[in-house]
Formats: structure tokens, C-alpha cells, sequence
């Protein structure tokens, strides 16, 4: 953007579920303006006009891609169309934000992001939860070394239904455990291990196990399902010195940051007594993620900073998904992360 | 027994951490009574006398064996001696009630197993969780249908602490979730998986994901961990019409069951809706398990009858655990649970 | 309203916390308009019309009233202008909706009936909670006699802050209770009895416990705060047969019904026991309650049907409050629940 | 008692509901013996020496009275009755711990402190709350001023039956609330208010809701109740500066400290807004109350120190109580804590 005092003027590709989220996001956040909506759905545009009578709406994205006064580009369509139409943003010279997954094959992520960068533009993933809080409130907490070394997290993030019948839960709710462990721990996993089943569409998962194992020898373990009576999203981090668990269900409380201590040892007995803490729930600030990750997004455009979770962020998570199918398909044998024709 | 009037005199073998229990349930049981305590240690039977007065204390249990007015031994003894020490009582033409898991191989196992069937005795393994009357109401619900054909279950059995030095979270805890689940799904897994992390003692699993796949279809996943900052018992059963939570921390409502129903299909959104229905707590009798179970192992040793938790069911959870071990040996590796020697 | 075909058109009066709320309901409802917003600041005025572009706004209400296009008038203004405001505009011959409580005195209450009667329009006071599908089904076990004779009712309504400076956490929260109770008993108080605690401001009751006694023997208590650590939102009716939580402040199971029944009668031990039963939570539907209750009034307006909470219900409330200052400031006695004067 | 090293040697007179559990407790303290136990009926006799084999039992409580070797006599008998057995305990030169409340009259439980003062001897009430960790961890906390000055306190103690005949709820569960509260604001009650309701028996209250105001003017209010879907033991504890929990139903987390800011003053708004802040739950010792208190009689038998809850204590519970019922019986009226016949 050639002047800081303007709005950045943002087009948003694909006005389905999430879509709308993102204009009403794009519209609030200061510095920003969503000007134009493109879908193939002519009905979907006339429910978008109705609810934003002053945006444009176009079926034909490429109008908005030619337009020289719209800056960026925020693609919230099905992931297969996430390379090509990233490409071409890119290409026309917008800075783009692409719904997560980034996308569906390794090859397509990897090319996005090289886009990106041959274009000099800013490439942003919509990894919500890095953005959230909570989550980065449990960051703080690592990086300050208060729970000592990590151990293993435990997630549970399941609830009923909303079963996608194009892509598995490993690929639908794996990116917000993938990309929130490694915001967290800071590092690639060494391997993948994933265990699943299909119960309701032959052929999708709509269960899985999803395990990773990481260099210092932390491991993150993850349930993710569309078949569970109710919905958790719990987060439990197990560290040498104190333990946390993120509870996004929980309306307050979300965080809670257990201390223990070694109650006795008795050799005789062949075990070691842990004894339960104090509990500390420090206040979490209540703004939407949504509404952070957008400003986060003009920001890292107006002044070129890097995004929190930028190509190489987007691409670790598909790396990271891509070696769970590869794992899933292999009948749950442990597979290396970077795949061999890879590296 | 020959006659039914008398009571069933039992001798407890091991007074250590679980001894004082099973002595206590075997007294106050009706038709029960516990006559003898066996312990190479002199001051626990220094403590045990203070507690229960009326009790022989020795420190060989071969007087015990030997004593033809004893009618049942009860081990509560380390792992490696259930084999030796139950082929000695079942020689001895005594009935063997044995603390879980039932031995530390299969071989062993199987040994104890042929052992009471040549000597025509009674032996229980002391799974009390299939005495739960929680457990048992699930059970209740899944004879009679009314969750429809299972899918899955997850289980999430963590803990704060004692650290067994002897042998890991998949042998300590994991006999729960395997006796439970084979009680519940009535079938005997193919294939089971493992993975575990050892943090605190090395070659010592403290956490552990153990997967097991069933011929139903169904899949069986437990989260075990002495390593977690709250004590969790939370078994998910998801069936094909209704799902039921078993959650053993709740003082009341242990067992709900959900409803649940398709909302919607929409084949353009490629996704189907399940929404919530009502939830239903059946009133569970607040009876201690071991009580129970205790009961019924002298009944069994009066009528003949086979206990729900006999040598085969013991056996079947050895066989799971051991299946386990070689995963995890195997860098978490999906194996049958035959063992290919075994087969 | 002439046609029924047309949209019923509605001025909304005050524009400040709530009315931001009721435009935006009225104008989602099916058959209903916001046409026009009166507010004394040009401010809010200007915050609306961002907000809703197609909105006429005005300073002066007086327009609006005089303006034969529109039917019926919303008041979301401060107690003490309830009566006047609604005089006027039944004098104008609109139909009226107006914020709870009807208004600060009884005989204010009183004339807005009269008025209403008078002009032969509609009235409703918004006491939204009676249009809560939670509470809703809880009347209807109550109508259905699945509770039996209700015993008492106990209500947790707290929370930290907002504190009015106007009026006392009574007549700030307590209109939630007294409407519930009222609609959900169907009978009048006989009396009334409130205790409370001025803490922040001097004079002004940041706490307050209200007791109503009902001629059916049932007694119903309310603990009202503005100083709570937590938000609480949860009513208990005891029945003789059944007891019922409605608990507002869950997602699930908001309302829970419990059986019990008598364990056992020891006449020497001078005691009788229940024991706990079976628990049901029957599913609530997740319409938002403003949404039911603006269509109730547009469909009360059209068919000239009496709103669930129409005047005479909004003066039941206010009596009740009533009852409550005058007990509060006679330091806790006891008060007939019809003053003196009236009877 | 004479020497130091000698175990106190107690005699228990009343073996129903609650003697055994102080047999046990006073059995298991350091320091402390059971020798025998009176009791009416011999049945209850025989079920005491068959858990307690070594204890002496006799129906005649005169005989351990007179028995010069019993230093320490602990009363569980009816409420009726705690007067002539301690005056007779006291003049036979023993020390007396009595079950809560003291006395069923202000004059019963003047008389029982007089004989107590006059003996030279040891007495104690049976308030064990103000020996339970969670309590006293409250009280440590108002100590220290972390509350600030304390505004009000609310209590919910309510569950499922265990009706009682000859007393109602307000003397079964309302010395428990007294008690505490008494303990932690130091400070006697200027005025009594309270309401209830006789559901199952008549004239026997099974609900009743207490106020009591103090001089520093802090308000205690309770909600006693028999006829409850749940157990509920929730102490909330409203300070200037922080608020405080104790929820005795819960396993962890039995005290929490919520931390709270003034949000915003927007005086045109009349309205204050306070924001959360952290939340703090302190670890709180698991031991057993009634092991705590046990312990402390004796301690202060031997060391003629003043027990926590001595003779005083337990007079102005009873004077709490019986002002509530005075309350009671004039229809809920505030009535001043210390009668006019007493003043």
C-alpha cells in the first residue's frame, strides 16, 4: 500500500459458511474495508448485499483481481482452489489471506508460498486460534519457562457432526491442534502417527488419533472427531515444572496452571507420590480472534512484518496434516514428517 | 465348599498397598470371612493385626497353603509372583482370587488358567471395574441396543502421580480400559497400537495412547498418564443412534446418555448436522465395587459358577497388554493382537 | 393494523444499552420494520444510522408519534419516562411495547394499562424471560403436573458489576425473577419480604434477598447481586414429585429434571431419607428469546391476541418490587404483597 | 490429666449416626484412646464391639462417669439431652466435648459453659467445620486483609433428606453456617432475620433462608434447605477488594480467589462496570476435619488451652439459632440477636 492514512481495501473470494465471518472481521477492524465479494453463487451475493448493502459483489473473481484499487485478496473458498487462485492474486499483485489449510497437498503450499515471495507480497494463513487469547497466553507461559520443559499435550477436540464430505476431521479440525502446538512449542515434529476410523461416509474419517513426535522429545497427542456428544476443546500441557490446560469451551477459567511437587519417595514401595498444587487462572482477555488476526493481517501488510502465521507456518501444518494421511493410509505406522520424495 | 451354611474362609496373601482392602471386603462380606494374612514383611502384619484382631498373621505363606480349613487365597502380591503363588494355592487344592492384571505374560497367564482348570477350582481375577455398577449400566444399555451398533470409545484415565517403578502406565492403568471395553463390546480386539512417552524414569512409559480395532469395526482408544493435572475417568461410548458418557470423578450422574438426530443434509454444502436431543442420567446404586466383586467371587466358589471376570477374561487383557507392549516396542506400530508365536 | 400483508412498522424510543437490540430484532422479525429511532443524543443517533442506514432518526419523539405510517412504538428509555412516553403514544393510537419493569410505581404501571385499555391498542412489557424456550419448558412440566405441588422455588441471579446508580439490584434483576415465578406458578404473591445491602453506593441495594409466600402454600426466593464472583443464573423448583434446575448460564442442559423418592422411614432414628433418582435433561431449542418475544408482540399486534406478558402481567411485577422496596425499607419485615392503599 | 505420656482415655456416650465416627476418629488420634461407650439401646452395642473389640460398652452412662480412670467424656446423644449428661460429666471432674449444636436453648447452653467454668475443665463443641483446611484457609485469608473488608457472605447448603422429627433444618444444617461465619468475620450478629417453609412435616421447617447482620456491616445470608435436586456447599465470600469460594462439594479446587477491577466509570451511563481478573485456588491440606478437631480437644485437654470453638463459641451459635427461630415464629421479622429476657 502506497499510503498508510487509506483503508486497506480487501475483496473476499467465497461467501459460504465462513465467508461472511470475515467480511463483517475485515469491515470493524480499523485500517480496513472490505469493498468487494466475489462467489459463484449469485444467490449467496444477493444475501451478502443485503447484509453489506455497500459492498460490490461479483461472480467472477477475476474482475476484482484486475481492479488496481483493491489491495488484498482473502480467499475463504474450498481448499482446492486455494493454490490457483492464490497464484493469480499474487500474480495481479495482492497481498492474500487464504483460509487454513493452506492447502491439500504439500506441492500446491509449497507453491503458494513461493508465489508470495516472487510477488513481494504478504502471504497470511487464517490459523484463528495462533491469534486467540488463551492460546497465546499459554504461549507466554512457555516462553517464560514456567512450566520447565515440555513433556506431552493432550487435546480433545471433538464435537457432533458438521461432517464435511470432501475432506476427513483429520484435515477439517487437525489444523487448529497443528498449528497451535507448533506456535507453542516452537519447533517441526520428527514424526506423525495417526489412527482413525470412518463410521459415517466410507472413505472419510471422521474420527482420528493424531500423534506427533518432536526433536526435544515432546509429544502431542490429539482426539479430533465428529462424533462426540458434546464438544470439548481441551487442551492439557504437561511441562516438567507445571502444567496448564487451555479449556476453550470454559467461558472463564479458560486457563488454568497447575503447580505440583513430589509428595515423598518410597523406594520400598517402587513409587513416586506427586502431590497437587496451588491453581492459578490468569484473566484471559475476552476479544475475538477473529477481529486480532485481521489486524494482525493490515498490519503485517502496511508494515511488511511477517506474519505470526505466514507461508512457511501454513506449510509446516499441511507438512504436518500430509504426513498424518500418509500415516492414516499406512495402517498407523509412525512416519517421518517431511516425506521422502521430499527430502 | 461342601457345606453352604459355613462361611468361606479366605486367606490374603500381600498386605501392602491393596491387602488392607480386599482383607476388610472379604470380612464384612456375607459369607465371607478372612482368616489368615500372609506378608514377608513383619511390621505390616505388625499393622495389620492392630486393625484386624482376630486374624493369623504369617510371614510364609506355605503355612497358609497347607492349612486344609483355608478355602480361597486371595493374592495382592507383586506381578511376577501371581504364577508361582497361584499354581501352589490351585496344588493345594484351593480356590485363587488374583489381584489384576492376572500375570505379566501371556504365558504366564495362560499357565494360571490351565493350572485352575486341571485343579477344577475356582479363579477370579480381581478386574473391579466390571463389578462398577456404573460399568455395568452401561453394559445394560449396549445388550439392549439402545446405543445402536458401536463405533467408538475413547477413555481418558489420568492422574497426578504414583509412579510404579516396576512396570508402566499401560500395565498399571491400562487393565482398566481393556477389562472394561472387552466387557462392554463382548469381542476380543485384532489389532492394537501403542504409543508412550517415558519422562520420568527412563524405559518407563508415564503416558501412553493405546488403540485397539475390533471385528465389529468398532475402535477402542485410551489415554493413560500418571503424568496429568487432574484425575480423569471418562469413558465415551459413540453409537450408532446414541452416545454414552461413563465419567467415574462425577459423584452423581456418572452415566449420561445422549440423544442425537441429523439436522440437516445438504448435499451443495457437502456437509450433514447432527444437533443435540435430550440427555438422561439413569440413577446408578452407589454400591462399592470390590463389595460386589467380592461377593460374587464366593459366590462363584459355592454355586460353580464361572466368574464374569475368570481366567479367560483375564487372560484376553494380559494378551491386550501384551500386544501393547510390542507396539510400543516397535515404535508404535500397529500389531495383531495374537502374538505370531501364540497363533 | 388495516392489511396484513404490510409490515408492521415500529419506532424504537432510546437508543442507549438495550434499543441497539430491540431494532435489531424487529427488524429480523418476520412481518416487522424499524423505521424510525428516537434518542435525545445525537450521538447515538449517529451510531445507528452507521449501523442501520435505512433508519429515519430523530431527537424529538414527538415526530415520530405524529407520523400515521408508523404502528406501533417501542420505549427503551429510563424507568421514570415510562408512563408519560406510553400515554402519549397510545394517545396517538400506536400499539406499545415497553422495556421491563412497566414502570417504578405502581400507580404509574397502572395508568399505562389504563391507558392501553383505554385506547384499546396493544401492550407488552418486554419481560423476555417468559419467551426463554429454558424457561418455557420448565412451565410446561409444571402445566403437565410432572413436578407435583410446587414447594419452592430458590433463584441465584448474580454477577459482578453494572451497577445502576439510578435504581437498586431489585428493580435492576429482580423482574427477571418475579415474571419467571409469576408465569411460571400462575398466582400472585400474598406477601413479600426482601432484605439487602447497600455496598458501593450509599442508599441504592447492590444486594438483595426477596421472599414471595403464594397462597398455594409455595414460598419463592431470589438472591440478586451486583457483587458475585461469577455469573449465576440458576433456578431450582422443588416439587413434591420432582425437582427441576434451569440453569441459563450452560449451553447444554439448561434445564434438568430430578426424580427422587424416599429410601426408607426409621421411625426411631427420627429421620426419613430420599434417595436420589433418575436425571433428565430434555433439549431446549437455541432460538434467542428477544427473537420469540418481538415476534409474539407483531403477532399479537396483528390478531389483537393478549400478550403473555402484557400489561396486566407487568403490573403484577411491579407490585411485587413494590412490595419488595417497601418490606426492604421497613429493614425486612414481612409486607403484604397489595399495599394498603390499593386494597 | 495428670501425665503427659498417658493416652487420654475417652468414653463415648451415644453410638447412632455420628458416634462412630468419633469412636474411630478419637481411636486413631495420637494421644487419644476410646475405652468404652454408652448407649440406650444394646443392639447398637453389639455393632460397636464387633468394629471395636477392645472397647467396654455398657447402657448405663453413669457407670463410665464414675469411673475414675475415664478422663474425657464426648456427647452424641440428642440435643434434648446435652445438658443433664454434661452438667453430670463435668461434676464427676470430667472434660467434655459435645456434638454440635450445644444446646437446643440459650439457657441450656449458658448452663452447660457455667458447669464448664465452674469444673475447671475442659469444653469443647462439636463444630468440625471450623476445623476443615478449606475453612480455615478462608479465615487466613480475612486475616490477612486479601479480602478487604468483607461486605457480605452467601451459602448454599442444601441437599436431599435426612429429615429429622424433633428439629428442623434451621438447627440441622444452620449451625454449620453460623459457626463458620462466626469464625471468620469474629464479630457477634446485631439482628436475626429468617424464613422458611414446612413442606413435609408440619411445623418442622425443611427450607429456610437466615440473614444475620453484624456490626461492621457485613451480611450473612444462608439458604438452608432439605428438599434439594443436589448437594450443594457453596460459601461465597464478597470482599471490598477480592471475592472468595468455598465450595465444599468440589474435590480440588475447594477455595478459589477471584481477583476484580472497576472496568469503567461512565457516569452519563449510571452505570459502574467491574471486569474479572485472575482467579487463584490455593492449595488445601486433605485431612479429615474431624481428625483435626479430635486432635485439638485433646491437645487442649492437656495443655488447659482454649478450644477454637469452646464453650462461648458454641453459646453464641445457639443464641444465632435461637434468635432465627424467635424470627420464625414472628412470621420473619428481624429480631435483635440477643433476646430482650437476656439483654
Amino acid at each position: 500500500m502506497s499510503s498508510p492514512e487509506r483503508d486497506l481495501r480487501v475483496a473476499v473470494v467465497g461467501a459460504g459458511y465462513w465467508g461472511p465471518n470475515l467480511i463483517r472481521n475485515f469491515s470493524e477492524a480499523p485500517g480496513g474495508d472490505v469493498v468487494a465479494v466475489a462467489d459463484l453463487s449469485a444467490d449467496r451475493l444477493v444475501a451478502i448485499r443485503k447484509r453489506f448493502p455497500a459492498v460490490r459483489t461479483v461472480t467472477d473473481h477475476r474482475l476484482l483481481f484486475a481492479d488496481p484499487t483493491i489491495d488484498a485478496v482473502c480467499l475463504a473458498t474450498p481448499i482446492s482452489t486455494h493454490r490457483p487462485l492464490a497464484e493469480e492474486a499474487f500474480a495481479a499483485g495482492k497481498h492474500v489471506f487464504v483460509e487454513k489449510p493452506l492447502a491439500g497437498t504439500v506441492a500446491d503450499a509449497e507453491a503458494i508460498a513461493r508465489a508470495a515471495s516472487r510477488a513481494g507480497r504478504t502471504l497470511m494463513v487464517g490459523h484463528t486460534f495462533v491469534y486467540n487469547p488463551a492460546v497465546v497466553a499459554v504461549r507466554a507461559l512457555l516462553v517464560a519457562g514456567e512450566l520447565g520443559t515440555i513433556q506431552y499435550i493432550d487435546s480433545q477436540r471433538v464435537n457432533l457432526g458438521l461432517h464435511q464430505f470432501d475432506f476427513n476431521v483429520l484435515w477439517d479440525l487437525g489444523p487448529h491442534d497443528v498449528s497451535i502446538v507448533l506456535y507453542w512449542l516452537d519447533e517441526e515434529p520428527e514424526w506423525v502417527q495417526c489412527t482413525g476410523g470412518c463410521f459415517i461416509q466410507p472413505g472419510i474419517e471422521d474420527v482420528a488419533f493424531l500423534t506427533m513426535g518432536f526433536p526435544s522429545g515432546a509429544i502431542a497427542h490429539a482426539h479430533l472427531s465428529w462424533l462426540a456428544p458434546s464438544k470439548l476443546r481441551t487442551m492439557t500441557v504437561v511441562g516438567a515444572r507445571k502444567m496448564a490446560v487451555y479449556d476453550d469451551v470454559q467461558a472463564v477459567e479458560k486457563v488454568k496452571v497447575y503447580d505440583h511437587g513430589v509428595d515423598s519417595l518410597s523406594p520400598d514401595e517402587l513409587r513416586r507420590s506427586y502431590r497437587a498444587g496451588d491453581i492459578h487462572s490468569p484473566r484471559v482477555p475476552v476479544t475475538e480472534a477473529l477481529q486480532i488476526e485481521v489486524r494482525h493481517f493490515i498490519d503485517c501488510v502496511r508494515t511488511g512484518a511477517v506474519p505470526r502465521s505466514d507461508g512457511e507456518a501454513g506449510l509446516r501444518v499441511v507438512r504436518a496434516l500430509d504426513a498424518g494421511t500418509r500415516s492414516l493410509r499406512a495402517g498407523g505406522t509412525r512416519v517421518a514428517y517431511r516425506s521422502p520424495a521430499v527430502a
